[in-house]
Order: C-alpha cells, then structure tokens, then sequence
C-alpha cells in the first residue's frame, strides 16, 4: 500500500504559497502507516493534471489530491479527475443546504457557481467541510483510490482529522503499527553525529534512524514497526539507549515540538531558579527567546540590553577597570555583566553575552567571536568562549543557543 | 523553456519539513519569466529519482534539484544524476578549501564524508555556498539543463539571489527583458489592499501586479516586459504611481531584500536620532530586531526588558501610583516606560512595550490588548492601543512590527 500526494493549483507554481498541505498529509500518512513515495505540484490545467494522474496511477495505489474544489473556473479537479476516470459527479443535498446557509449567515449572495462546491462522486464518499464550503470525495476504481480534498489548509486539516483520517485507518488497514520517536542533540554536526553513530545507521534496518539538521540543532527520527504498540516502544526504547550509549553527551530531549528554550524553561520552572540576562550582540534575543515559553513570568524577571559600551558602565555598573583593563570582548567583561545583572535584577542566576557579531572585528578580536558569563548564587562566575564563523545574525542566533546549553548544563550539575 | 522542481529528501514524504524551497525557487522562476509546471518530491532513494528524472526530461528543458547535496549516506543527488546521466564528478579545490577552514574555525573534526560536498560535475558550472559547504552545480546534456541546488533554505536562497539568478538570466534569455520591482505596505491586509487595487489588478496587462501576504505585511510584485530596460523602468514606475495614489498610506518602502526594520534603522541613522527601548511583553524582541540593521550601534543605545512588575519599578523607575493607579496594560504605564528608558538610557527616542501576550488575560485585559509608548525629545509623550488576535508569539511580533510602524511615522513627522 503506498499512497501519492497530488496538489493542484496555479499559486504553487508561481511560488505565491507555499506547500503546507503536502506536508500535513505526509505527518498524516507517515503516522496512519501508510508509505507515500512521491509527491506531485501541478497548475489548473486539465490536460497536465491528467498526464500526473497516469503517472501516479503507474507507481501508487492511493491517489490524495488536494486543491481545485473551489468554485471558480480556475478549479477543475473534481471535473478532471471524473472525466478521467468516466465516473459521474452529482450535487449531494446536504452539502449544498450547508453551503446556502453559510451565504444567507454571512449575508452574501450566492452565485450559481458555488453550488459546484456541493458536487462528489455518484458512486464514492463523501467528507463533510467543517471549516468552509467544498465537500471532500473519494472513488475507488481498477483497484486504486482517488480521494480528493480542499486546498485551504483550515478546510484540509478539519476534514482530514475528523473524517479522512478514520476513513483511511478503517479502509487500508496495515498490519503492522508503526511508531516514531525524535530525539534531538545540540553542540555537534550532523555529520559528526553521523559519524559516531556510523555503525548503528548502517545496519539500520527496524527500527530506521533518520537524521536531520535543524537550523542549530541535530534531530534522530527513531521508527519501529512491529505488531503491537509495546514491541514497538521496546524496540524504539533500545535503539534510543544504544544511541545515547554513543552520543550522550550532545543529547538535550526528545519529540517532535520540542525544542532547546523549552528545555531550559522547563527546567527553570520545575526548579524555581530566577533568571535574568544582560545581553551586548545579542541585543535582547536570549530573552525574546526565553519568554517563547508559557509561564516564564515566574522565574525570568528581566534583562539589560547594553549595546553601547557607555550602558554597560552607567546602567549595569560594569566597573571601568574591567572596561578599559580587559576590553568589551573578555571573560572579566562577561563575568561582571553577568555577576551586576544577577544583583540589579536579583535573581538566582544571570546570564550575559558580549563579543563581536560582525561584519567587522570589535576591539581587534575578529567577528564571531563571543564570551557568554553565568553568575550563579553561592558559585564561581563562570565565563566561555566561542568563535562562530556565520554572518552577523547567524552568529548571534548561535550565541543565543550556546547560552541556553551553558543554562542547561548549568542547572543539571546541581544533581 | 520550462523547468521543473525536483526536490529530493525523506524528512519532505514524511512531512517533518514544509518544502519551502519549492515556493522560493517557483516565485524567482516566475520574476526570471521561466515557465515552471510541474514540482515532484521525491526521497532519498537512487532508483526513485531517476524514475522522476526519466518524467521530467520527458517534459521540461530545465530539471531544478534541491536536497540530497549533504555529507551523509542519505544524500545521494549529485551522485544519482550523474550517474544517470554518465558524468563524473570531481572535488572542487576551492570548495574543499572553504569546508576546510569552516571546520578549522568551528573548532570542529573534518571527517572523510564531508569532501563529498565539495563535488561538481566535471564538465560543469559551480555555484557557491556562502552560508554552508555544499556546492551548487550545473551540466548541460542533449539540450537539457540539471541544476543541483542546496537543501537549507538559508543556503539555497543565498545561492540562488547571488549566483544562480544572474546565471538563469544570462543563459536562459527570453527575447524581451523583464523588471520587478517590490512594493511592501504595511497595516493593511492582503484581501483589503487588492480590493482598493480591484481596478488595477483585474485589468492589468503588462505591467503585472502580484499580491503577495508576508508574515506581517503584503507585498506588491510589479512586473514589465518591453524590448528595453528603459521602456520597462518607465512602464513600472508608472504603474507604481497608480498604486501609491489608492494604497501610499500603507506603503513604506521598495525592494525584494527590504524591511520595515530595516526602514527605521536608516531612518535613525541618516537622522542621527538615538534610540532605546522598555519592552515588557515583548521580552526583547524589538531590540533584537533591531541589532540585524548593519551600524545601528551608532544609534542604538540599548534598553531594559522589564518582565515581571517589579522590574519596571526597580530598575526602570516607573512610579508606584502609575503601576497600582493604572495598572501595567494602560497608556499611563506604556508613557512612563518609554519616559524613564529615555531618560535612563539618555537618547532622543524611545519606545515601551506593555500588555497581555496570551493566551490569558492580564488585569482583566484580554489577550492580546498591547500599549506601545513613544517618548522624544521636545515632544509630547504618546501611547497607542492595540487588539491581536494571534497566538502568544504572533501578538508579540505583530505589537513589535507595529512599534517599528510608530516609529517610522514619528521619524518622518519632523519634515
């Protein structure tokens, strides 16, 4: 069983929208079991949209077809595809009285071409549309099923979870559960990380392990499939074990929605550590990141941005020897910031950056190199240095994500 | 001449990833004039691509590959495509060298599988990858094109706005010459701006006008086509005199690679108008959009992000009787931050971020009331109230954008 995705419209071939259809389908059929090999874009044109289906028809057993329900002459999927296959179309009932309702609700009046939204296979299924107008419909034909469904991504993602998604389990059933974990790493390459874990990715054969790099992170996609959902997790859980045997050390947490800032305010929250920031490159970007999680009010009070040399001595009361003894890019820089935030905003534990996110050196110190302090209650004020080599916001983006490791790593060594 | 997108990766069938590639690639195809009517996803799977290759040939001039250029075992396009199309690949000795000194200056190991993103094609053309390792590369067989291109959307747009562009454009011709321009508007919605424009668009010819709805703003492509660049210049610029006559109010600038950000920090610095900043619910995010305007350290001075309430009394000085008087989501509270960070910070401007984020309202205010505040020299200090009706993110970053707006306007009312 291996299903294709057929996205129909004009818009994505001009680039004026991008394809977030295809890939909520791809989540849906990846979790449902259902391999899907091939993906397919093409305009509002019958002729080409044709020649797809044939193509499609060759390699795949289920045909998703989303877009073109519309009622404009610009949508043509349901006529195509009906043509194609010499099958009837007829307007259902209740989806036309739904859609004269939602006109005479919204006070609008419905032309006589909206009523092709109502249209479905004589002979197949309908899908109700929550969100809007068009109904879904699917026909099964010579053995291979056409399903089609709206393009809007509110009208598509209603439709599918309420109806298609039961539709689909019930109808191509598979014999095996399949089931996915992600586990995500920081601090390492994807190559690096490969390479270490070149020997279980080789041998790869159930579970899989699929890597992916992130924008400054590495995630493992771990997929087990075997009868029941408890073979699954064991097997999924020992190749997880075996990994972290090997990469440990870079491992932050697992799942999908996941991500480093949660991490860090997780533990922030859970362990009632106060934190605040004082922030030179990175102008405020820690803590624009930190209060991206829920209920951070509690523990994350505030920051300075010092930008200018001047703010850092008026403002957070860097001393001046440190100012014109050390210079802006050191690890005495980076501590007192650190250690003044702590006391300005009185908290638990500060965290400061300041170094050279380029284009140009600062202080003679090329660019991307960063000195990121933590000032902890009761400990020694720590500072470390860093040489990033993207552009200027690359740089900072990657100092921002080092400071939330330090952070991590910081507030997991207190056992 | 037509093309076609081919993009090649696993994590696009499994739907972990939204293939944006395919949008930004299809959007530059229609600004070069090249026709583009199919897109095709495929994984990371040899036999499979070259099934897809064998259809694309069949139908397009031009077969556009992105993905697959990586260092691991997975990434298998360059290797494929020559093999189907009996080429040789060869390391590049300048792009070894660039892989070289970006793992010399990240402090990190070179291993052996990462020289592979050095290939090229033999008889080929090179493209560079300024913000990674992979090389693009380009081959000319029996009157078909293959362009192989980076998957990191950071990589591949950087590619393609610096080398492929102008490559397509020179060896690609169309007969006549085609200009774009980009007008971006901000505070107005896509669906009211095309509706003030209706006339416009519904009888455009040459130029086109193209809609486009970015994150926070809509964006008007303007396209000529005429023999010579003289005759489309004109034909643009008269173009955008209509449309700034309905729409000028909401129009803030010109150009693909502009921002209203980036608007505001020339407008600081060609002004000299030092600026700082108090963001409460913002955390942040305005200073660190700020700081990606190159030199803004001439103006920026820096600023304070006052989280939890008793910040904005401690270390900003708002006074007691405002913030128990008033309350933090009022004009009272939004005026005395912007008041007190210009006077703590000692700038000409500043601006003051306070409301409920969300999801849960704050003093009784729903989420997503923001009052922004804006404080001058010589001027009277005033506050403006918003409603968004995002997530917690997206009022946060609609209420920064709409402080750049404020900003913007209060910089240009001085004549």
């Amino acid at each position: 069983m291996n299903a294709e995705i057929i996205s129909v419209g004009t818009e994505l071939l001009m680039g004026q929208i991008v394809n977030s259809d295809a890939a909520f389908i791809a989540k849906e059929l990846t979790g449902l079991g259902i391999d899907a090999y091939f993906q397919t874009v093409v305009g509002d044109n019958a002729n080409k949209l044709k020649e797809v289906i044939k193509i499609a028809e060759s390699r795949s057993n289920l045909l998703i077809f989303t877009g073109g329900l519309g009622p404009t002459q610009d949508d043509i999927t349901k006529q195509t595809v009906a043509e194609y296959l010499g099958e009837r179309l007829v307007i259902q009932e209740e989806g036309l009285e739904h859609i004269r309702q939602w006109f005479s609700k919204s006070g609008r009046i419905m032309t006589k071409n909206n009523e092709r939204q109502a249209l479905i296979f004589e002979n197949g299924v309908v899908f109700k549309n929550i969100n809007g107008q068009a109904l879904g419909t699917f026909i099964e034909k010579n053995g291979k099923g056409y399903l089609l469904l709206p393009g809007p991504p509110k009208e598509l993602e209603t439709m599918f979870v309420h109806f298609v998604r039961p539709f689909l389990s019930a109808n191509y059933e598979h014999k095996q559960i399949i089931l996915s974990k992600t586990l995500r790493f920081f601090g390492i390459g994807e190559s690096t990380l490969t390479t270490l874990l070149e020997d279980l990715i080789e041998n790869q054969t159930n579970p899989t392990i699929a890597p992916y790099a992130g924008k400054y992170e590495v995630t493992l996609r771990v997929t087990a499939n075997a009868a029941s959902q408890g073979e699954c997790e064991a097997l999924v859980r020992a190749k997880t074990d075996e990994i972290l045997a090997l990469a440990g050390e870079y491992y932050y947490g697992e799942g999908s929605e996941n991500s480093l800032v949660q991490v860090v305010g997780d533990l922030l929250l859970t362990k009632k550590v106060s934190i605040s920031a004082a922030e030179s490159l990175t102008g405020g970007l820690f803590q624009a990141e930190l209060v991206k999680v829920p209920g951070i009010s509690e523990v994350f009070a505030g920051g300075i941005v010092s930008y200018q040399e001047d703010i850092k001595r008026r403002v957070l009361g860097v001393p001046d020897e440190v100012l014109k003894g050390f210079g802006m890019v050191s690890p005495e820089c980076a501590k007192a910031m650190a250690d003044h935030a702590r006391s300005v905003f009185e908290t638990d534990l500060a965290i400061s950056f300041t170094g050279a996110a380029g284009p140009d050196p600062l202080e003679n110190h090329p660019a991307g190199t960063v000195w990121i302090g933590l000032s902890r209650k009761g400990e020694e004020t720590i500072a470390k240095e860093f040489h990033f080599s993207r552009n200027r916001l690359g740089n900072r983006e990657q100092a921002v994500m080092q400071g939330f490791d330090m952070t991590r790593r910081a507030l997991l060594s207190e056992g």
